[in-house]
């Protein structure tokens, strides 16, 4: 996802006050904060500038063409950050690495068109294994119509993969600051199973069958181009992909859109596998879990019947987009008494 | 630059012998080569495949859209792959970030236009470093009228910056493939002083006025964009940025467009500071030292002139495009003798 804002009121001041600190000390957030003060500041005013319909803040970039919306989004994944290579598959790395930035494209309803892929790579890595990990990217590519335009190749003691993806829309896009008052909430598929499989990944758990589906939603997460799709085309008002956690992103509607959100836990769809590896805990991991590659969508009621109508993977509507509000995010139990979890989301920095 | 491609007869047959051999030891364009079989076999056939113009194999990707082409690059920089942070300022790495992705827009002709910037972190950074990379960045990007539109941040023990750049063009481009025989080769400004400067920054060489130009070549070049779009309306036939060294993107040029080249030792601009640092070993690094974001271009000779006439740096022609030969880049004494060097080139795995 480029640049995710939570909007700070005074980024002056705060400029001042946290001279010298490390990037862990403020997180991904605050500092992606910082840059974009320093960036809004010095933005050229140009025929480019003018058709820049979203700079940062969203899944991707967009800006217009002669015909249709351009999107452009970049997402990479790190080794010991995002993967330890001794739990993971090559061909696994490859296809998340291009479904992470598939999903930024799916949760803005757009097409996806052209990958560049950037790779870091130690040089004692073996060439087989590079490319067993361009076969998972080719095996998604191929699935969502994706052409492999080019990329580049470096040394890198870490190695890293890093995507750019660009894609198309027509005039219309699903946003994040579009949420409306009176909203329903709604989700595809089941959150925090991504999360849950990262546990069984990094612990010493056996892998077996019936844990399977948590491990593939860690490593081979499916974009849902198809139903961001649908989702635009029915006339939704705003989405996003729940990459940071299902709290954390519901926030980054409510804060781009100016609106709070009431979420109903009753309603939560948690996967019986879910519960079944992690009982009580399944809640919080499905609250919380980031790099879940559902979206998370909301829209009138009678559009919501016509988008759950067309989707044919699960879509459970959650909640209510409600009025401006402190609390942004609230949990509802069923008896509408207000529950406060521990976890709030993914923050690459903070400690 | 996104993919060099040096043709091999035999992949398949190339394949099979080189199972299980590390990166290091088949090199970057080894590595590229084999992904490229891969990914032709498997690219699909939509309407985005339909409006690809170039793939992997020149500076950027290019396809159609309604009215323009569109292209997009990426290209990084990796802590101690591409600088050493004892040795470099970070205003100069966000600068120089850009400049290399610039470079390949400028090297087909293009008007750069919106980038994405992906940040790899340490979490121990200083959040004024960054910033201060970020101001490196935004002068460049100012200067060439470029708009920073989104990004991403991630932690990583190895610090790395890479750009996905994208720029436009009217319905000509300078591509690697199109020299023709009888065409004059032309450079502009002067080859070797990126390697110079590196030479200078890697030593134990105090700072003085006289090498600064060297030092700048290497963290902070300009990329000829204005120079790029005033060889393409001139109407050249094919160009290059000399980012791989001189002989290796000569070589570039001519394996793409089924060419030889004759490089006349006696026309190459060596800088003046370059003699005076290196002597003797100036023509090497002129020849050979990589990280130069110059042009090197083919056109004919009457366009030639025109070209000459209208870019105010310094342009020097130094060679003629010849029938496709066994030696492909023939460096000439002004006897016509031929030199033979022993540097041609920058590969980032070689041993």
């Amino acid at each position: 996802m480029p640049g995710t804002i939570i909007p700070v009121l005074d980024i002056e001041k705060t400029h001042v006050i946290i001279q010298n600190m490390k990037v862990s000390e403020i997180g991904e957030f605050g500092l992606i904060n910082r840059l974009t003060a320093i960036i809004a500041k010095r933005q050229v005013t140009n025929s480019a500038s003018n058709k820049l319909e979203i700079g940062i803040g969203d899944d991707a970039a967009v800006w217009r063409n002669a015909d249709r919306l351009a999107l452009t989004t970049t997402d990479c994944l790190v080794q010991d950050v995002h993967f330890k290579l001794e739990d993971t598959s090559w061909y696994a790395l490859g296809w998340k690495a291009l479904a992470i930035n598939l999903s930024d494209i799916a949760a803005m309803g757009g097409i996806a068109e052209y990958a560049l892929i950037t790779l870091g790579l130690p040089p004692n890595c073996d060439v087989g294994d590079i490319e067993e990990l361009y076969r998972g990217l080719l095996d998604l590519a191929q699935h969502h119509n994706v052409v492999l335009a080019g990329g580049n190749i470096s040394t890198s003691a870490t190695l890293f993969i890093d995507v750019a993806l660009t894609g198309s829309a027509g005039t219309q896009l699903l946003k994040r600051n579009n949420a409306k008052t009176g909203d329903l909430i709604a989700i595809t598929g089941y959150p925090g199973m991504a999360a849950a499989g990262l546990r069984l990944i990094s612990g010493d758990n056996t892998p077996c069958i019936a844990d399977a589906p948590m491990r593939q939603a860690f490593w081979q997460p499916n974009p849902r181009l198809k139903e961001g799709s649908a989702i635009l085309s029915a006339g939704a008002h705003a989405a996003i992909d729940i990459s940071d956690g299902l709290i954390a992103d519901m926030k980054h509607i409510c804060y781009a859109s100016k609106v709070s959100a009431d979420i109903n836990l009753s309603k939560l769809p948690i996967h019986p596998t879910l519960k079944e590896f992690f009982g009580t805990e399944a809640l919080h991991l499905a609250l919380g879990g980031g790099e879940d590659y559902e979206l998370l969508f909301t829209a009138e009621s009678s559009v919501m019947s016509r988008i759950i109508d067309n989707i044919s993977i699960p879509v459970n509507v959650i909640g209510t987009i409600e009025p401006p509000s402190k609390h942004i995010v609230r949990l509802l139990n069923s008896d509408r008494s207000e529950y406060k979890p521990s976890i709030t989301g993914w923050d690459h920095f903070a400690k």
